[in-house]
């Protein structure tokens, strides 16, 4: 049968942009991309304070015409002229750089809105500002952080994976992926598991498959310790743990190969000859990317039953307000978003064309 | 007083090439660093094989004309015209890609000839070609790699410390020291001690002093943990065994920062703020070097009575003997080596003049 247009199968739907810290560069980052950028940006809409942002504009010096709508619907048609915001009043007015607790409902209740959105059909995608998360566990905040808060939102059993991702780098499309993350180093060498391996190549596998649509993803899988173990010399894991998990991987028909010497995996000839590469902690797959395109990456979390991304940073309140705060890394969010959501919306057409029934991606 | 003449202090003495390993690349490297680019690198002799050295200029297709000398004397003045070779006769003829173990020995004792050439005043510096250490252990080599061999030759109480560095990354040189080198990630992060972390440190400093000429060197220590630790919500190392290294190294008049998370660390503009990187593990400092320059990184070892550096990749027993090695690192570190021995001589001279009395760096 025919391909559907794009504009056929959600090009037409908006992202939907959540608020994030309210005192950090969120707010900014996201006028600034509409200012600077809106005519090479996919359409989004942002869930947060009408008024807030406008006088930030103001502040920063910044013509953002804002305007509050009830909904989605319209703010693809509106979006080249003006922001179109889904008004979350703030109970009281962001100070750029303090964080006030009065204001953490709102910011978990914009992820809350989004992701509704997101799954009820109206939006594409979620794309999340930073939030602090201290802040928000005076608010009775309960996870570690946002990939956990929307695993929660999308249902119990999801198995959120992250991953970074830069498009600006030599060679193309350079992404990473952590198997542990947020552990301390120690720990996480322990509790590595040649199941949550397994689990995380297979998330990773699928999603560059729906999502980046990759018909035959390959996968690097690092090993854990000096040069890879060197056979045992240096360490058990990398034969004990990761090299099966490979194999399994590859009986899943999966191309994944490893475990490889960490530091020689990520120059650019290394890179070109896989599309993600697994590292087993957070520093070993977060320090390449970041080295090669510190402004520039985008967080996306797999695993989930909708497509959200995120800009790699933190709320950097230090600088909150000055108008100075980079929106490179949005703005690659937005359209790593778009695309994703785009591709997703192609491969669930498809599954139903061909099953009869449609599929939930990643659930 | 005035300032010697580079002449004078060492400049006619010529580098000390170690044979390495003649079964992987060190010769070809060698030979197509001398055939190539002779006129822009200091002078250099090998100590080698020169038959094995001329079948496999002519089995490569270089024109290298060896001359076997006595000793370094004369190198400088031959170099431009003819390769000088200390002949160091192999047992067996070496097969490119089959180590020998009858070669061993011939391996060992070039390294040793070189050291001592270098003890004696007759060579400036020691640059080594790489070695397989597998294969010297079925020799009574005793040692867990190169650097311990060269720091037992300088005498028993040197603390040898690897250093990696590339020039040819943007915003100039990168330089990277792993604290823990050669151990299982999990031990790395046990036996990491303040102490040693401040034995290093000192030793960085001071050969970025005496070796590099930069009169206060700068070095950013990375922590153990994601985020450095997050202020102890992802592990205790960061605040219990680096800060109080760092704040040392400071109250020693060291200008180190840290810890700081690793994963922002290396990106070009917080490059520009440190001379060194102190990293944790052997990944850890590793892996943005090899990143960024896969082919061009130096090895050099600092905390030794005598410079040596060295290429930093192995023996590339894969494609020895086609002649397709890359000699770029060789290049690197025979430059490296020839400023980092004037550098010496100068601040040796220096210190002579001051205090009437010679220094023995790093001792």
């Amino acid at each position: 049968m025919r391909r559907p247009a794009p504009a056929a199968i959600g090009a037409a739907l908006p992202l939907a942009v959540t608020m994030g810290e309210p005192a950090g560069i969120g707010g900014e980052i996201a006028l600034a991309a509409w200012a600077l950028r809106r005519r090479t940006l996919p359409p989004f809409l942002m869930i947060d304070d009408p008024a807030r942002l406008a006088a930030l504009a103001h502040r920063i010096g910044l013509d953002v015409p804002i305007e509050p709508v009830d909904g989605p619907e319209d703010a693809a048609a509106i979006f080249l002229d003006r922001l179109p915001v889904m008004p979350l009043p703030l109970p009281a007015v962001p100070v750029p750089g303090r964080i006030d607790p009065r204001n953490g409902p709102a910011v978990i209740a914009a992820i809350e809105r989004a992701v509704a959105l997101v799954r009820s059909g109206r939006a594409a995608a979620v794309v999340t500002n930073p939030i602090n998360k201290r802040a928000l566990y005076d608010c009775g905040f309960r996870f570690p952080g946002h990939t956990e808060f929307l695993a929660s939102l999308a249902g119990g059993d999801a198995h959120p994976v992250m991953m970074l991702a830069s498009e600006r780098v030599e060679g193309g499309a350079f992404r990473v992926v952590p198997v542990t993350v947020h552990q301390p180093l120690a720990e996480a060498a322990r509790t590595l598991s040649t199941d949550l391996i397994v689990r995380t190549g297979r998330i990773v596998a699928r999603a560059l498959r729906e999502l980046e649509g990759i018909a035959a993803p390959r996968l690097a899988v690092a090993g854990l310790n000096p040069h890879a173990g060197e056979a045992g010399a240096l360490g058990s894991e990398d034969g004990a743990v990761i090299a099966p998990a490979v194999a399994q991987l590859q009986a899943d028909g999966i191309a994944a190969r490893g475990p490889l010497p960490a530091d020689t995996m990520f120059h650019a000839d290394a890179r070109a000859t896989y599309d993600a590469a697994l590292g087993m902690y957070h520093d070993q797959a977060l320090i390449p990317l970041k080295t090669l395109d510190f402004h520039g990456g985008v967080n996306a979390t797999l695993g989930l039953p909708f497509v959200r991304t995120s800009p790699d940073h933190g709320t950097a309140l230090d600088i909150a307000g000055k108008g100075v705060a980079r929106s490179d890394s949005l703005e690659a969010a937005l359209l790593m978003a778009a695309r994703m959501a785009a591709n997703l919306a192609r491969a669930a057409m498809r599954a139903e064309t061909r099953d009869g029934q449609p599929i939930v991606a990643h659930g």
